[in-house]
């Protein structure tokens, strides 16, 4: 069987999930959408994709453009098993509304939407086997991606007491140049403790504090986490536990990574897109101090809830289980090759 | 008694505890020194200050450049009781060698010094009365400084277990064009808990670990803190704890205080260079949960210190006591007049 | 005569222009307005300002927040002869159709308004005269004023046979914590010349063509000049003249202004919020090449309009001809004293 | 035949340039050089390239490192016919008379030696027969190749009275993480016309002179072009010759390329390493005044001199003439495949 898919939504997620869904033998892609006839609109179409008008008052836009379409987001779906909603943050929820609910089609959203938008929220690490035959699964964040797959390591060899987590984040992405914050640091939001504990809380058990800052940067996010552990451990056994997970590259300043820039002037070596589908945690920076570890790590915001959006595919048509899907995952996208 | 002061090194900090000073009636600048005849050379001859060189064997450079030095920092500190030493981490230690050991002078050091500079290490607040009438005396860090009032408020008033801050730094200071870092986030220092923790220990007795990262930005350091107290506390028990002292501003996001931009720019309205004397503490991030208390706050690293410099001399010279110092200080230098 | 000057919109411009008009002795505020009671408002409380609701709907929400207004926009104007609408872009116009008009008040207008919002548009070097008893009149923009006092110097004494100009702009201003451009270069308009020629010649009957970019900046504009002369000149020909014009600065290298942050780093220590109400030309970029003069200036986006509302309030109200209008404003503003 | 070529200093100008080698049937990598045992070093083991030690002493280094070397680059020129030096500015010099002097090998030096480095400049559209047979070859700089390569097809079709070019410059590569200019412009050089237009005479007869400034972004430089025009021209005919040189992309604001982060969005869809070769020219930036042309351009300053460093291996060995060797260069690249 080949589940068919559909993308609603071309851009940073959609584009990176169409390219890691076709790399795979039990899915396929059967069309895209995009709002506009920009360049990733005629990207689409020279990568093979059928390109729908996600909006379907626009598809005289399209065609003036020289981009015709096959048909808009309501045709495409006609034909898909699946859709995976990339639309920006709150517009997934629009989505299901008006579309995907008439059509009775399975759907996943991304960590934009508001959790009650799906059945569960998933991690593929954290709680694969929850997503097993759902309709409506919703990815979690970037953020809560990189906290999740690492706490789970710990969690699940160490056990943990308590997280407190500082999260520096990026304030936009590398491709949007109109907003932003040029010169400060933003506290966001100013109330603490942040939303993205509770959010961690969604897929993993743990008792989690967060905070969160805007910084002026597009590259990655960067956290840096404490974690009251309940068994003793020396950094070397945290360090053996993270080597043993292909979704947790680790890296080290005596290899040059020094920053972000250097984590991604090594990915743009190793993937189109400079795509990190690992989370990239500093071995250097791994302590324990009175039995709290501290650590960390750099999160690609583009890429790495791509691996996750397939592993709910699978568990939504229960392709495999846990184990066999994340191993086609991480295989199908050299996830875990790149260590040094 | 006028204490004579002398600056050496008139630069960022040099010429804000220059003009600090020249506000105070107990002391007076009989000159500053500059390694070079740029515009901030020119500047302190404007405003007055007689002029030295930093560097003996630089005297014709100045005298080139059409801007004539009254002598060097040998003669400098014949003139007066104590040098405040503003030059660049590390120098300080090699001018105590080179000039003030052999002049027998009082000396005063920044936080870019090591501890062992002087005999102590200083915060007004925190351990003013280390400081009477000691000869070496090295005023802490900038992240130091804000950590520790803050830190020293919240001991006082509802004891401390242990403290974990986060550190957000701006990379270079508004007026360095050459260093940096563009995009990205660096772990500054990689290897953790980092250096600061142990620093805050020089002047405050208080569990505290730290982890700190550069980030893009010229304008303020973020400090975001997890508190563990001794008391119970509600957050506005701890609000009115910090209004009570002068050197914490409390800002919110309901006048507009989104991110350190927008507090920069309350600042340029204040006091020219937009100096910030105090810490800046977001009243709404204030929270408690389990007994943790969370706290943003932000330092404008090129003037927080500035006050201290001035209580260090009064302590070093005996001329009031804590409480006295730091209400003069605070006075003239309009310390506490800007909450809203 | 003390003509009474209303501020529509106590933001970037208008809390300057505010101050300005209040070192002048032929003027007075009578008030100003604000949308919203952010500290801002505060601010202007805080420096003695009567407080108006800019939007007369909101009036209960700065009673909410603690920051009670004297009325509205409307009740302003009823009480002043001038009003300098300092609101966004495109809302000047609006403001004239909806208050001003009804009012019959004289207003100044900023440059992010059409041209035609005003019977003429202004700059007290190039055309002062033209603004003389007139009702409704336009200050243009930052970039404008910025070229055009520099070409109307130029012009005046060496003859101009065509100009080149290149904007390097900075993308947001230092307070904008929203919008930006974080890593990149934008042109725009991207459609070549760009609109700032014509702009200019609102002002000087010029030739001039014009393109301009936006960086990931907050403070400071510069333009790259090529001048095509009538007259043959020298470099120490071109020097001479813009240095007896006190509203252009010259800095050179040689002191220290390598970037337009060296030269903030200047103003900061010279005028509160660091305005620089001059332009900033490097003299170590004027060169002659082919009878082409090349140029390099700043302009700080911030302040330069300043000391034109003013003076085109002198205009409109006839109370100084241009050379006594500019005498006035550049000493009550301490402008051209800071010319090292 | 096939070329034995040794790249020296396999950094961000090396890296390319070896993968670029070996996509080629003529020559072949024979190894590659670094100073340290960084991530870089092991990413060219991994990659199959042999490496050498750029410094001798450092052999133990990387031994130390666990990253052995094969020797040093005296031993790596011993087998190679032709060194590519890719050390930074000024290092070219030196290597040249510390090795491949004493080896009798031929060279090519990047844009960052001085000019009298090597016999020839080189740009392959503009001078590709200048360089055969030589032993010493220099490719000019980033920018030189941008605004030679255009210049070029601008000259050859419609004559060149005079070019004035504004630089507006990244100021440091993604990977530079010390670095920079945070908030600012920095004209660079300060005195004008800038040295880049004699650099652009080292290659191509055209009146050119330059300035340029360098803007906090680590993507892309930008030029604005301003070109007096022999012969008459309108913007279509100049689109049309653009569109015929493989090596200049044409991107339109209609498509969505509004900056250099757009452009680089769409580079990061094409290459590894999101490498641009080609200039990529704002279609709708062109426009003619007055028979002046004005247009825009980006250069990705990380990867344009790639295919001339092949090319210029082509040249100095005879191996094809320009249009045999431009073709195989491109194909090999997919140069020219790109276009909207």
């Amino acid at each position: 069987m080949s589940v068919k898919v559909a993308i609603n939504g071309y851009g940073t997620i959609g584009k990176r999930v169409a390219d890691a869904v076709s790399c795979q033998k039990d899915m396929e892609i059967v069309g895209v959408t995009k709002t506009k006839p920009d360049f990733e609109a005629k990207l689409a179409v020279r990568r093979g994709y059928k390109l729908y008008a996600a909006i379907p008052e626009r598809v005289e836009v399209f065609e003036k453009a020289g981009v015709p379409v096959e048909g808009t987001i309501e045709d495409l779906i006609q034909n898909a098993d699946v859709v995976i909603d990339c639309s920006p943050g709150k517009v997934g929820a629009e989505n299901k509304e008006k579309y995907y609910e008439k059509a009775g089609i399975k759907a996943i959203f991304q960590g934009g939407e508001k959790k009650d938008v799906a059945e569960v929220s998933f991690n593929a690490l954290a709680n694969y086997e929850k997503a097993v035959g759902k309709r409506y699964v919703r990815v979690v964040s970037c953020n809560t991606t990189g906290l999740t797959r690492l706490l789970y390591m710990i969690k699940q060899n160490f056990g943990i007491k308590k997280v407190r987590a500082t999260m520096i984040r990026r304030v936009v992405d590398p491709k949007e140049d109109k907003k932003g914050l040029v010169n400060g640091i933003m506290p966001n939001p100013i109330a603490l403790p942040s939303h993205h504990g509770p959010d961690v809380q969604t897929v993993l058990d743990v008792d989690i504090t967060t905070v969160a800052f805007k910084v002026p940067t597009t590259i990655m996010h960067v956290h840096a986490l404490n974690i009251e552990l309940e068994k003793d451990a020396k950094p070397e056994d945290v360090v053996e536990v993270l080597k043993q997970e292909p979704r947790i590259m680790l890296v080290s300043s005596e290899d040059g990574f020094t920053s972000t820039a250097k984590v991604i002037e090594y990915a743009r070596e190793l993937r189109l897109r400079y795509d990190l589908f690992e989370n990239v945690v500093w071995e250097d920076s791994i302590a324990i101090v009175d039995n709290e570890l501290y650590l960390t790590q750099a999160v690609h915001q583009e890429a790495i809830v791509v691996p996750e959006n397939i592993d709910a595919i699978r568990a939504m048509f229960e392709l495999a289980d846990k184990e066999e899907s994340m191993k086609i995952t991480n295989e199908t996208l050299d996830i875990g090759k790149f260590q040094l």
